[in-house]
């Protein structure tokens, strides 16, 4: 493409342009996750994409912290929001007298990172969030609520093979506690993760090498080593004897999760215990998801969270715990279409299009604004062009029904409808026309 | 609020944050406009916010280009979009041989400029476009069209006072080009508009400050006069036989737009032509747009726009000619909230609240999540709390349903539903339960 002043079109590396057919599908997923979100009950929050640095800069380190676009304007240090949750904390500190207390919200926006271009990696791109948060306390029942959450999300979203793993953290620290190595936590979470790749021999040895005492590795690896569907685990778990409180209180929430969640009619082959999940985040406190796609397990979590004790100490001292995940969706979309999953459907919305074959567009026009009234996504060609390229247009973007109207059809009162998909054309009155395409158009 | 580091939590000046009940009210709004847009087959679009600064600057200009926020990353100066415009004209441009023609698209999104803070001014704001982009022609049944799109959306709104107002630039410059005085135009239009204010007195005396002859003054004003039904405003401006080309194709394109806007069914009432509407951006070119609320002319236009000769003429050699036009939704919803045109519903999209007056949360959790599966949106209460607190928050939130679960209830095989609204309670069975809720909770 020529271009008179040499200016990149190309979007930027590391940001996500769709073309319509595919952006069509993205807006089609958003969708079913805001309705799924909204089926419980969850509130719509917006915030501003721009937040004072201070601000973002609070909860963020190390990375992330790198990652930020800051820019300064006028006196202001600015900042573009690199994930919802701080611009939560922020939100229900500045407002929490105006809010009603456990607050539930979601929010689907973008947020920014950049971050090194590279496969799977977006610098912009899209979280679909929900939290509850409680003013000093919030139950438990919260936790399985939003393991069902995330199974009606997924499912609505059409996918059924996938598995919710919850953990608690309360029981990984109780372990740690138990066995005097706290502060080596990180490093042996890091050890077990890697259980499954590299096998029980060589994470004894690592384990050993970072200097963790014989005595202790049996115990972990024996924590590691449960399996099986989550009574068998909890029973596990419990078999453990280890004396710690925070372990015990830890077996005795997994527990009292899964008892919930099954009342809220998640199946069992929908979500599993997984002792190995820990989540990065270092507020987590309790219970944490991930969520794997079992034909896809290489595309990592696609929905993942957890229960934190303080949603917002460094706004406000309320005492503020909640419970929340967080759908990476332009990364799940991206990997999805990557693998062939989803594919591209029609590049437009449109239902029926109008083609004019008289001078006097009366009739087609009225047509067009009956059809809309009537619900039906309309469009009407307007070019003069020959038949064919008409018909090409409308194949082209994937419209299911053109309709024709000449001056045979306005003198007979009928509609020429034809059927894109199957090339199969009638002529039929308006009434008809209309519960045809409501009753055979792509919804 | 106390403030643990004194971060201040307050949304930056110039910027729209909303409480709920105003949050779910603006979602409702942008659905609205999404779908009327989409009954005209319009097709969705994003773009990123942040984009090259060569290309925003490519278009922008003045006052415009210094409230772009900018920044620079790694070896890139980046800007966030000020409006959805420029994008659209890079993505066509980037998008050209995979994009049908002509290629109509919607974009709802959020533009940034750091404008001096002030009321009714924001520096992040909502913008809803639509555009039809042509290649190489355009017919002009699309400008009517485009006056449908944005009758049919302010009436989806719950709008029914407001006037489209149309003209056409051709007329404006034709009258200059026939006075000889084209290089004064923006000067004299600027006269034109205060027509209404100052009076044709003080008009005449500004246009001969400004070096305008009495001969051309007379002709301005006698053109500025025309006034009335469309039909008299077209036989007004053919009357001052002008004898310019450009002129008089303006003026038959005024007229044929009027008439097709009657075909597609927009009331005579809802739309006008004005002559002193010329729209400040320099490219239009053709029919221009400008929507006033009849109830608020103080908001100003609520939606504006026009046809344009090219889109994209600093990024292709493609010819692509467009009209379109914008609607700025967090102004316009900022004016309807401050004239108490907007009331704040509920604080929620609940339609039901779930209250377990039990231990074994079975029976609530399978309710809850059979009222969902049904489509209904449901909460359920997990807190510990007296009922009175309960029902507090189901008030405070504006839940029009409770539902009751206690033993005796679980006893009888029955729920105790009240209606918050009329205080009204009942105890009936699930399937009467749902009807009652989906017949009469808010939609």
């Amino acid at each position: 493409m020529s271009n008179p002043k040499n200016i990149p079109t190309r979007v930027l590396p590391g940001f996500m342009e769709l073309l319509p057919a595919d952006q069509i599908i993205f807006e089609r997923m958003k969708d079913s996750i805001r309705h799924s979100y909204e089926e419980f009950g969850f509130i719509p929050l917006e915030t501003p994409i721009i937040e004072r640095a201070e601000v973002l800069l609070s909860k963020a380190g190390g990375e992330t912290e790198r990652q930020i676009y800051q820019f300064t304007r006028g006196d202001n240090q600015l900042a573009l929001r690199f994930d919802l949750t701080v611009p939560l904390a922020r939100y229900v500190s500045e407002h929490f007298n105006e809010l009603a207390f456990p607050f539930r919200r979601y929010h689907i926006g973008t947020v920014y990172r950049g971050e090194r271009p590279q496969k799977g990696r977006f610098r912009e791109f899209y979280q679909c969030d929900i939290d509850i948060v409680g003013h000093n306390e919030l139950s438990l029942v919260n936790d399985a609520e939003i393991l069902s959450v995330i199974y009606t999300t997924l499912k609505n979203l059409g996918y059924q093979d996938f598995t919710v793993r919850i953990n608690n953290r309360k029981v990984l620290s109780g372990l740690m506690a138990s066995l005097g190595i706290q502060e080596r936590s990180t490093e042996v979470l890091r050890e077990i993760d890697k259980l499954e790749k590299i096998g029980p021999g060589n994470v004894r040895a690592d384990l050993a090498e970072i200097g963790i005492p014989p005595a202790s590795i049996d115990r972990i690896l024996q924590f590691a080593s449960i399996r099986g569907q989550p009574a068998e685990v909890i029973a596990g778990l419990r078999r453990l004897e280890l004396g710690n409180d925070l372990y015990e209180t830890g077996v005795a929430e997994l527990e009292e999760v899964v008892r919930l969640v099954e009342y809220l009619g998640v199946p069992p082959h929908n979500f599993t215990i997984d002792l190995s999940i820990a989540r990065g985040l270092d507020y987590y406190t309790g219970t944490v998801y991930e969520t794997i796609l079992n034909d896809h397990p290489e595309f990592g979590s696609v929905c993942s969270g957890g229960r934190y004790d303080n949603l917002a100490g460094q706004f406000t001292e309320q005492h503020l715990p909640g419970v929340g995940i967080s759908m990476g969706l332009t990364r799940m979309f991206d990997q999805l279409r990557e693998a062939g999953v989803i594919q591209p459907g029609p590049s437009t919305v449109a239902q029926v299009l109008v083609i004019p074959m008289l001078t006097d567009l009366k009739i087609p026009l009225e047509v067009a604004t009956r059809l809309r009234s009537a619900g039906v996504r309309t469009e009407v060609y307007f070019s003069e062009a020959k038949m064919k390229k008409k018909m090409a247009y409308a194949s082209k973007l994937g419209i299911p029904y053109v309709v024709i109207i000449g001056e045979d059809e306005v003198a007979a009162g009928v509609f020429s409808l034809k059927d894109l998909r199957t090339g199969e054309q009638v002529q039929i009155g308006f009434d008809q026309l209309l519960q045809t395409v409501i009753e055979h158009a792509n919804s």
